[in-house]
């Protein structure tokens, strides 16, 4: 199987490649780094493998089984179709397809079951979403999940690794006494956080609270009601989210971590709760402070932590991927 | 008035200080600083006064017209009878008299009304329960609230200075490319988020979630049903609030403005929202993103940021004294 990369060269394009070659599912030689002309000619190592990046164009996607796009909206609605033309599986993990009622959108662990031989493009959801979902499915397929609140704490690098940069600097700006400084952020985020991801729409939410609630919905049940708080903190890798679910029938605690520790993907933490730089590198969501409502009789709490260049992005890339190659076998 | 200072070096006890300096309330001759045997004989510097520490001792509040305890709970266990009994009106920050039914628990915006001559002994509320009901008793007065969801993105400030050099200096490491440590947190706290303030109950919350919801019922009322998770974040001071609220009766987001910007000690946010870093030095909670709730169609969604050294803290201390000066005047 051919596969191409395009965004190869940003956060999460390197840690597909570095998951597609560790997973055994492509070697170095079935794998092409497509990036933006600035990008094209340089050379991208990953694990001892070095790969010569090319640009992406109309026509290079020819011979490719597979096309996996880590890239922006704009980017990926204007090669996306070139891909499919070609005859390849896309996986687009931007935002442009997900809400498309044509495009199954895919959050691995709940319903991987949607990639089959006849449909060739297949949308992965956010990296809140995704870990969200993750343990959200299971929940309602029990219990019945009528209402959910959540509110982020998401880290930098979901805004690119020039935002993880700059809040490097700034952080040590503000620890040699500089003031605060707004950089790639709406608002400075060194010692602070930023109740803004995205621009607002008109109804007052954000476009990430927007998508969060939208995929969540096409996913899980569209007729959960569900509200969402985002707000980025001086985390470099790792979102967490506070989720607070109403459940239709009544539950126990023991009965949710019983149906929790078997579910896909979803690890119960260890010592009460995960914090996010813990959960680096695992495909997992990890599931703590797991308590009873106190303001709702069937409402239950938990927090969640996820590595969201992995659950959300790269895994859920990689494992849509191997869905797609396990039909096409 | 001879006001006494217990904690007089900790951040909110100097904020203490320098507010009845600036508020003209006290002259540096009616000041008495009071601090553990640690800090005694030793001088506090504030806007070009200087005091001498005295050790807190039962019997050095003689001559005490008031006596402002910025301490941690056994510290006032022990030392606020003393003060009660050598005669002088009491203001004590910590959470051991809040819940006590016998005393005023003040949140100053809401029930200042409740400092008379007759009452000696005041508590005022933590610095989230504070802020909260500053914006939710209007709102319940207005509308009625049914429900309240609480997620805190709470600054290391309120864990006292050593918790923010702390902070600065995992920071500074984590910078210089060492590996995260834990220091005076339950985890690392540079570049990461601790959903745990306090030890936890048998119920799965922690100390400081059961305070917010019981200080809030105490001061606002016992009928709302609230929910609350509280997270420490990498910020120095200001503490935020993702606040939803689910109201009896249907209200319009203009409505809600216009009530909260007459409200005492509130103030709408410019541009969206307020972050913490933008709000450090004022007493007044900044409410943004106000925005209706897609998953409740009475409910409503806030942004509160506050200073948690004021509002909570030295600014509700403060009022107390100025509104028992009155009373007593």
């Amino acid at each position: 199987m051919q596969i191409a990369i395009v965004g190869a060269t940003g956060n999460v394009g390197r840690s597909v490649i570095q998951m597609l070659l560790q997973k055994g599912i492509a070697s170095d030689q079935q794998i092409k780094c497509l990036a933006s002309p600035r990008s094209a000619g340089s050379t991208l190592s990953i694990d001892q493998h070095v790969f010569t990046v090319q640009e992406a164009r109309h026509d290079n996607f020819s011979h490719c089984d597979a096309v996996l796009f880590n890239t922006e909206s704009d980017i990926s609605a204007e090669y996306v179709p070139a891909a499919l033309a070609a005859g390849a599986f896309v996986v687009d993990s931007s935002s442009h397809y997900r809400l498309d009622p044509q495009v199954p959108l895919i959050i691995p662990p709940v319903n991987i079951d949607q990639v089959t031989r006849q449909h060739k493009l297949y949308a992965h959801a956010n990296c809140l979403a995704s870990p969200i979902a993750t343990v959200m499915a299971p929940l309602h397929r029990a219990f019945g999940v009528v209402r959910a609140s959540i509110c982020t704490y998401q880290s930098v690098s979901g805004a690119g690794k020039a935002a993880m940069d700059a809040c490097r600097q700034e952080m040590q700006s503000v620890l040699e006494n500089h003031p605060a400084q707004t950089t790639r952020f709406p608002r400075p985020i060194a010692f602070n956080v930023i109740p803004q991801v995205g621009d607002f729409r008109d109804d007052g939410s954000s476009y990430e609270e927007f998508k969060i609630i939208a995929e969540l919905k096409k996913v899980v049940d569209a007729q959960i009601a569900i509200s969402a708080t985002a707000v980025r903190v001086p985390v470099m890798v790792g979102h967490s989210i506070a989720l607070q679910l109403e459940l239709t029938n009544p539950y126990s605690i023991a009965e949710v971590q019983q149906l929790l520790s078997s579910a896909r993907n979803v690890q119960l933490s260890a010592h009460h709760y995960s914090t996010p730089i813990e959960v680096v590198g695992s495909d997992d969501v990890f599931v703590g402070r797991l308590r009873q409502d106190p303001s709702h009789p069937h409402g239950i709490l938990l927090w969640l932590c996820s590595d969201n260049l992995r659950r959300g992005a790269a895994a859920d890339a990689i494992e849509i991927l191997a869905a797609i190659k396990a039909v096409v076998d």
